[in-house]
Parts: C-alpha cells; structure tokens; sequence
C-alpha cells in the first residue's frame, strides 16, 4: 500500500538524496551570502530531552549547540560533512549502501587530505549529526549497522524486498527454529498477513529459545522477537512498526536488573544519544512483562545480591525522567530494599514449563493481554 | 542418507542417553564391588593438548585427573553428576532441551539440596566433563547454548528438522538480505543440494554484508558463513560438515591481528577448552585468507598501532603449538616487526568493490581454490 503511493511520488532514496543535497545547498547559499558557513544542532544531554505528549516519547529540547566555519576546526568539520553529504548521495544514486566503518575508511580515498576523519568516533558523530539536521535516517542513507538485527518467529507473513528480488515469508512455515532474521533496514519489509494477538520481545537467547520449544508463539498467537540484549535499532524499528502498523500489544520481557530495564527503555523511550530518532524506533506503548522485583518476592525466585554496580545504576533510573512513573518507582524501590536480582531464566528452577504454563499466563492476564 | 540409516538403527537420542546411563551404571558397579565410586577425565591445560596426525587436530594427550567420592567435596560432585545424568537422560527420552542456565536454576528443584549447584561455573563443568567421559557432544545431551548460531548465504538447499516439522530452504532463493539462520544444533540440517565451489567465514557484519550486497556469493558460487567474531559452536560445526560431507575447501577471513587469529584458530584448531570436541568442532583444512600482516604491506592498508596487549597476543601464538607452523611464524614475524594492525574493512579506502573485485579474487587465485 504505501509502497505503491510511494513509487507515484518519491522514493525513500530519492528524498534521503534531497534532504542531504538541500544541506548542501544551504552551505553554498550561506558563502554566497558572504556568510560564514554553520550547522544549527540540539545539544544532545541528559538536561536537553524532554517529553513530547503528542507522539509519548522523549526528544530533544530546544538547546542548540552551532559548528560554525570561523575556525580552523570548524571549517574542517564542515568540510568533512560536504564530503560525506557528496559520498551518501552518490551511494543513494546507485542505490549502494555502506557500513559506518566503511565511510570512515573510505575517507582516506578522498582528494582532500583534510577532509579524512582522523577516527571512527568523528565520522560516525558526523553520521548522527547529519541524521538530525537532515531528519532522514541513517537507514535512509543507506548506512547499514555493524550490529545485526536479531529474529522473528511467529504467525506472521512478511515479503522483503532484496536487492535479489522480493522474498515472501511465513515467519513460522517457512523458516527454521533459528527463526527469520530481520534484515538491516526492517523498511523493505512490508507486513502482508499476520495471525497474531502480540508481540513478545525476550532479552536472552535461552529464553527465546524456551518460548519457541515449549510451542509458545503458536499457543497464544504471539511473534517472539529476540532482542539480544540490548537491541538493535533494526529490531527496534521493526518492532515499532509491529506496533502501529498492525496495533499489536508489545510486551518486553527480560532479566529482573537495571540493566534489563534499560533494555525495556531502549524499546519504550528511546536512548538520549538517539532521541532524534525517537519517533522512528520507540515503542512508548510497550509494556513491561518482567521480572519485576515483585517476582522476585512472589515466585520465591532463585537470586543473586546486587552488586554495587546494581545499586547504583537503579538509583540512576530513579533520576532518569523516563522511568519517573508510579510503576517504575515502586519496583525500583522495592528491589533496593529485597537487595536481589533475578535472571529470567531462574524461572526454571520451577520446572522447564513454569514460565510458558504459569508466569507468562499469570502475568499477561493480569496485564489484560490474554 | 545418514539419517535412514540411523532410524534403521538408533537415534541421536537414544544413542545419547545409553552413554548417560552406562555411566550411572559405572558407578553404580564400582559401589556394588565395595569400591569407591570415581570418574577419570583428561588434565585440559595447554600441555595436555597434542597433535592426532589422523584426524589433523589437537586433541587431550594422556594425563588425567579423578574425580574420587573419597572426599565430602569429591562425593558432592558425582552426586551432582548423577542427578544431571537423570535429567538428561530424561529430558532425551520427553525430547526436549534446555540451557546451561536452565539446569543451573533448574537444580533448585532437585530434592537433595547437596545435589544443588552452587554457581554456574559449576553447571558447565560438569556437562564438560559428562560431554568427555561420555562421548556424547552437549548438542546431542540436548543442552542449547545461549550464544545463537550466526547465518548462511550462498547456493546450498537444505532440509531443517525442527519440532514443528521439516523445512526446506535454499539459502539464496528462500531467505531475506539477512540470510538463513543457524538453529542451535546444525544437526538437524540435512545438505540436499548445492552449487557451491567454496565456503567463506567472515569475522565481521559490516564484510558479510559487503559481500552479499556485491554479489560475491552469486558471481563465485560462494556459501558466505557469518562468524560474528568467535564463533558460537553450531557455527563451528556447520562449517565442518560443509568441508567433510559436501567435500567444499573452507576459507577463513578476518581482521588482521592476534584476536582474529585466534578465530580462524577455534574453526581451524578448535580450543584448548573444548579440545575433546576438536573432531567434531574443528575444520583442520580450513585455510586462512587474510587479512595477512603481509597485505597490510602490499596493499598499503590503513592501520593502527599494535597495542602492549596485541604484542603479547602475538607472542603468546609464537609459543603456541597450534600456530607453530612456517606460514604462521613468518606473518606473525612480519606483524612485530612493522607494528601494524588492519581491519577487514580498512580495504574500504580502496573503494567499496576492491574487496571483492581486486582483493579476494587475487587471494583466492593465489591460493588455487578460483
């Protein structure tokens, strides 16, 4: 549907390509002007997001910070950024694509020795840079990840676009028990039929893998998304677009520490290093499953002490204007005093089948999802 | 083929669980004949490994290590042998499978509190050394790991067993740009059909999917293998029995520094730690494709410095007895002496395509194998 709408108009490439040459041209106009050249950007820190109500999730605030040509090392800035631009446009006229290691190997094949990026950590500032001045995303430009996007399993059809041709697939029939692996630029998939009732995105690969055994995805018409840990932003994104595309609940299910809980952040809120693209990847429905501290009291959970390192860090959640809910408050509270973590696989030491036969069922009841 | 002539006779399974109970039965002989009960297991350190000239890899040598009930701590641990055993041996009969982690936590459930483990160190080496003294690889006791396989590109049609029945897929034809995804026990693919003239293992994302998007595995007839860094063991195996059973030379290509090394070691060599698994895991013949200390010279790579810690990895492979060999001497040589590191993808600064227009072609012909 919106592909075809699409083709009548513009496509992702041809607008990515315009948004980048109109950077460009904004440059040219500013020298011609007889101005001196500069870039407008949001200051990107904790102090500068804030909530947008209208779209539920977290974006920068109004604070910009200026890379101005009036010194050497702002010129050169802009010279790289010139350079680059120049490079993503022409990768999006051939309809190529490249890694962030790639652009900043690849400047040392530029004319202007000026213009290579003396590391890694300044092109891919520059790739962010451009992102947000730009508002098209690093997807759009063709940049793919290091990282890779993590799976799907579960009753839904997709057909992927391939530079090989489209490729219709069952997420269930038609891949193995590893799953479908989501592509770098979850956009060429168009959702096509779909059988599910939510999506359920699991932290580990044990507990992925426990779902899908135990015939979990097949029993409650869930899609279980592998999150690896902290996710990629493919899987991100996919799983957004799960959400508004088909109106999917999204559930988060991961280990009971504050480092999981970043993770059910990540999907839900977005980073602050990223919150320009806040609206592109995060979920801010989505809700999380568990393990809750409250488990932990509940289920009689096999546990480890937190460490310092624990403690700290939930101490930080508490500061973080994201988890300042009622909800986040009183589990985060509640783990400090129990003074315990859990990992979700300690479930099993209630037998194999208690998290698909009795947790999860218990927990998304209470939830109102099954 | 194999798999016909199995069911004629014995299942994975069922072979797997008779080695588990046989060495119940052991113990329960040496109780019976008034002795006490005990189980001998090669010493695993560096010394221990030595080279089998039959099977081309490095296997234990002769010292070995008892465990002995004569000690409270010694008897505690073949108690937890034996309920291991019992849930293995059960979980093969309901076919089913867990993690490393599971049977920690699950442990928990176990009516002996002796029998718990104490952390999971303790879980894993035991199924360590039950994997050893039985001869049975984790995959067949059924335990899944946590790490996932990584994925496969190129023309090879396979058929997956999985629970929900039998898949078939052709790795270029029926998956997406992110490929077909390993399940957890390659063990369970059958190899139907191929024209593939070699398998290429590559270390990072960003060159798997250069590659895939310049087409190498469609104009060279190339099955492009994943490793994500080092390789998860169902990526070891399947990378084997491409090279025994489709008779494929396999090529290795990495980094260019002692850490990459090391990956092309675990698929060529297998570990220290896992060396008992060696005929299973490793792919003797595998051949290393680069990037070697001597491209950095000739094709005048960028680089970075060699850091304290790359120096001492170097050395520690010079004394090595797996890298003992005139090829590896001499790179690693060259290496110490230029001082110099390379990525995989450093051959960027020549251009997207020198990778695979110039680079491999000029490897691959020099080394026979196009």
């Amino acid at each position: 549907m919106s592909s075809e709408s699409q083709s009548q108009t513009q496509t992702p490439e041809e607008k990515a390509r315009e948004q980048l040459i109109d950077l460009a041209a904004e440059f040219y106009d500013q020298f011609a002007g007889g101005d001196i050249p500069e870039m407008k950007l949001p200051t990107r820190t904790k102090s500068n997001i804030e909530y947008n109500p209208n779209s539920g999730v977290w974006v920068y605030g109004d604070r910009t910070s200026t890379r101005s040509a009036n010194s050497v090392r702002g010129a050169r800035k802009l010279l790289k950024a010139v350079y680059t631009i120049e490079f993503l446009a022409n990768q999006l006229e051939e309809d190529r694509s490249s890694t962030l290691r790639e652009l900043y190997y690849l400047s040392e094949s530029w004319d202007n020795n000026e213009a290579h990026f003396s590391d890694q950590d300044e092109s891919n500032q520059l790739v962010e840079d451009l992102e947000i001045v730009s508002k098209v995303t690093r997807e759009d430009f063709h940049m793919r990840p290091e990282e890779s996007g993590a799976t799907l399993m579960g009753p839904l059809k997709i057909k992927e676009q391939t530079r090989r041709g489209e490729r219709e697939i069952h997420c269930q029939e038609d891949v193995g028990e590893g799953g479908y692996q989501i592509p770098n630029n979850p956009d060429t998939i168009e959702f096509l039929d779909h059988d599910t009732d939510f999506v359920m995105c699991v932290e580990t690969g044990g507990m992925r893998d426990r779902l899908i055994e135990n015939g979990f995805d097949e029993q409650y018409n869930c899609l279980v998304v592998h999150l690896k840990g902290q996710p990629a932003r493919a899987t991100r994104r996919i799983t957004k677009r799960l959400h508004d595309e088909l109106d999917l609940p999204v559930m988060v299910f991961c280990d009971g520490d504050p480092w999981s809980y970043r993770i059910y952040g990540s999907v839900a809120y977005g980073s602050i290093k990223s919150a320009h693209l806040s609206e592109y990847l995060a979920t801010p429905q989505a809700r999380y499953v568990g393990i809750q501290p409250e488990d932990i009291v509940e289920y009689d959970l096999p546990t480890d002490p937190l460490a310092d390192s624990d403690v700290n860090a939930l101490e930080s959640e508490l500061s973080d204007p994201r988890f300042q809910t009622d909800y986040w408050e009183e589990q985060i509270e509640l783990q400090l005093e129990i003074g315990k973590k859990a990992e979700q696989q300690a479930l099993a030491a209630r037998g194999l089948d208690f998290v698909t036969d009795t947790y999860l069922p218990e927990r998304l009841d209470a939830m109102g999802v099954i």
